[in-house]
């Protein structure tokens, strides 16, 4: 499974803490920056995977868990809840979001701008893709 | 003065809300991201000023103050407080970071990787080189 949890450094300070993401810590340029927030407790998002793009999230506030599927056995599940540890997603694994505590706060680095041709959404398409 | 609030697109939906920054949202293309949390609410952080580098500041979660000054005249403060509504601060501007609410976290977007020789630090300083 590619399951790369990154550990970013934590600069720990009696002002409050500061976590760094730069070119060398991901394997990718940021292209685009997005969050997730206001997200109610029993949300579910996700369901989808990408053909090229690479993705980081970082749980900024709160928790979350995230189911990820590469197309064959049984998925994995990841909470994320440490704001200075990221995960990694590479191109071809399914990932849905789910399990958020209130008021957390997902942060997306993605390696490429948006692009609808880039997404997989139909699970039984992916599988066959990964199958194949 | 130099003040420019940008607002993102804020995509709402009943799984949560979302906001994106890509190119074209702020000048600069993205080098490096830090963020800050555990932040005791008396906290103050900044006090100083960049020549090079461009920051885009957004309040994931919480709110806090920033005091900007130009080295002419009075500072002025901006409180961000909507996950969807950023702070550009382009080079030449003295930032402090003022007044965090429990459990805020504050992203921030450098242009630049971390380089020591563009801080500058001393307020003296920096008024005398805005003044020269």
């Amino acid at each position: 499974e590619d399951i790369n949890l990154i550990e970013l450094p934590k600069i720990q300070d009696p002002r409050g803490n500061l976590s760094v993401i730069e070119n060398g810590t991901i394997p990718f340029s940021i292209n685009r920056v997005y969050y997730l927030y206001d997200v109610p407790s029993d949300a579910y998002r996700g369901g989808h995977a990408h053909k090229k793009l690479f993705q980081f999230l970082v749980p900024l506030s709160g928790s979350f868990d995230v189911v990820l599927k590469d197309g064959f056995g049984q998925g994995k599940i990841i909470t994320l809840n440490k704001p200075n540890k990221g995960l990694l997603i590479v191109p071809g694994i399914w990932r849905e979001l789910t399990n958020f505590s209130s008021g957390s706060v997902c942060l997306v680095l993605a390696s490429e701008m948006f692009d609808e041709e880039d997404y997989i959404r139909d699970f039984a398409k992916f599988k066959s893709i990964k199958n194949s």
